[in-house]
């Protein structure tokens, strides 16, 4: 089935501790669709970028089955850029620069075959762009999914809540589930979440794992413990390019798969944080996707008597 | 299967978000005997009190199958006291009060027979004190766990890692994981910890979970995501008492059988932060703790496909 992902593609530079990244290919959208391209090659890619960006790069994603009809590229315009500086836990950051360059602009236009795309993954954008997005569908949407962050919490809380009630799975942290919620118990959190809108709820934690709310089921996923966090960057979007890529390759959004579509989610965000930017994403191979999903089942299974 | 444990027994005054306990029962040992109780009756508690401990506690951890041939009853001494506040989010808490009281001269002597017991679980005490607790045992022992915390890394770290090296199995939390072994990763940590003796190494991470490493092995448990957190205090402990009433049960060290204790002392320790001291603790029944059991089953459980 086809998955419609629209979200920004960017450079990074991003500095670890275990070194610096200057001008890398980055944006949700980029780590969404390289992470979904390894389980369905019918994807839809919106977005907008300069002239500044490596055509060499659109390629590699076209070769992915990435339909790039709907990538605005500005001519003389700069792409998005962010710089950010992790600290030596990995679990925090500081954003040194924001430059929306061309994304100031950002007025999402889907190509006809892309407003019946089946599942609908929307990257953290400001939320009336967002909206812009749901405008355009044709209705017939089997899952939409939205990634937001505090930022629009703090700003626009109205029109981010305007568009959560359109959609059908939230992805956020457990900050943010706490700050929309007004709820510090993220099971009280995904109740009044699930008010709003949103039958699915994902709260990400990080290297904590994850956990998938709908209706009275929760289902926890972990992450897996690594020798080796190298840079945590597009490591969320990746989950959820893995979780959407799963979902539109296998078109079942029962409670069942909806687990084993968190756990490629996860198994492809463990890949991610390798390396710096696609790097270790541009060069997996399904069989080693495979083994990775197998060492989740491993960490966590087991028999009660 | 024998279990000895011993650490404090003792008096808490409690402050969270939800109210006040003042005065109520508290300690490691009493946490870890009440918790094992509910799998197994055969255990020797070594610890020490004031003659104000109330005897009718002390009669109740009989009846569940305590032996308290090891527990020294101070005359005119006042038993060890802890007060402290939780913040908001339950994470972290100040200790306001820590009155040792008869704990300053605690030389614990273990009864003849708890000396072969096969399950040893050592409450965080001072390093000197759980050495000399291994002195005296017989050299019969299947596993002995040990919990500690970071106060004693920072000013006995020698003592603590000359007892480390005696044991088969270290609790303690993320941080004091990192603190011990010098690697921010927990991969990592493992390995440097495994080297210093214990050959199992179980690392709490709170609402976060725990983790079970054994050689190459890792073995992920989730905590169960709670609407209410009512007082965390004593969830550790009460943990560890599960755990090891678990392995003291089925006699049975494999790792197979260690992830079924694990999962047992998450279930115990989901009871314990229900309500304040050990009252939710001590009104359980088994068919409550095997569908808590359930639920952490039907919590990670997935399929591949």
């Amino acid at each position: 089935m086809s998955l419609l992902t629209v979200g920004t593609v960017a450079f990074d530079s991003i500095e670890t501790p275990y070194g610096k990244a200057e001008m890398v290919i980055g944006g949700a959208c980029t780590y969404i669709s390289w992470s979904a391209s390894y389980f369905t090659q019918d994807i839809h890619l919106v977005s907008i970028v300069g002239d500044d960006f490596p055509t060499a790069e659109l390629e590699l994603l076209k070769n992915r089955g990435v339909n790039l009809d709907g990538l605005k590229i500005v001519e003389g315009g700069k792409s998005f850029f962010w710089s950010g500086r992790y600290h030596n836990n990995m679990n925090s950051r500081d954003t040194l620069i924001t430059d929306l360059n061309v994304l100031a602009d950002f007025d999402p236009i889907l190509p006809e075959s892309a407003k019946s795309s089946k599942y609908v993954m929307l990257g953290n954008l400001t939320p009336r762009i967002q909206a812009q997005v749901l405008d355009q569908l044709d209705g017939s949407q089997k899952l939409i999914a939205l990634d937001t962050m505090n930022f629009w919490m703090d700003i626009a809380m109205d029109e981010l809540l305007a568009v959560i009630s359109r959609i059908n799975l939230l992805t956020i942290n457990d900050e943010e589930a706490r700050q929309l919620s007004g709820e510090h118990s993220l099971v009280k959190a995904a109740k009044v979440i699930h008010e709003m809108g949103p039958e699915f709820l994902i709260i990400k934690k990080g290297e904590h794992g994850a956990l998938l709310f709908h209706g009275e089921d929760i289902f926890f996923a972990p992450a897996l413990p690594l020798s080796e966090v190298f840079d945590p960057t597009g490591a969320g979007d990746t989950f959820a390019g893995g979780f959407m890529g799963y979902l539109a390759k296998t078109d079942d959004i029962s409670m069942e798969n909806m687990k084993r579509a968190i756990i490629a989610g996860s198994a492809m965000a463990s890949f991610c944080v390798e390396d710096f930017s696609l790097n270790k994403l541009k060069i997996l191979t399904l069989p080693e996707i495979n083994a990775r999903l197998q060492r989740f089942k491993k960490l966590i299974h087991f028999e009660l008597e």
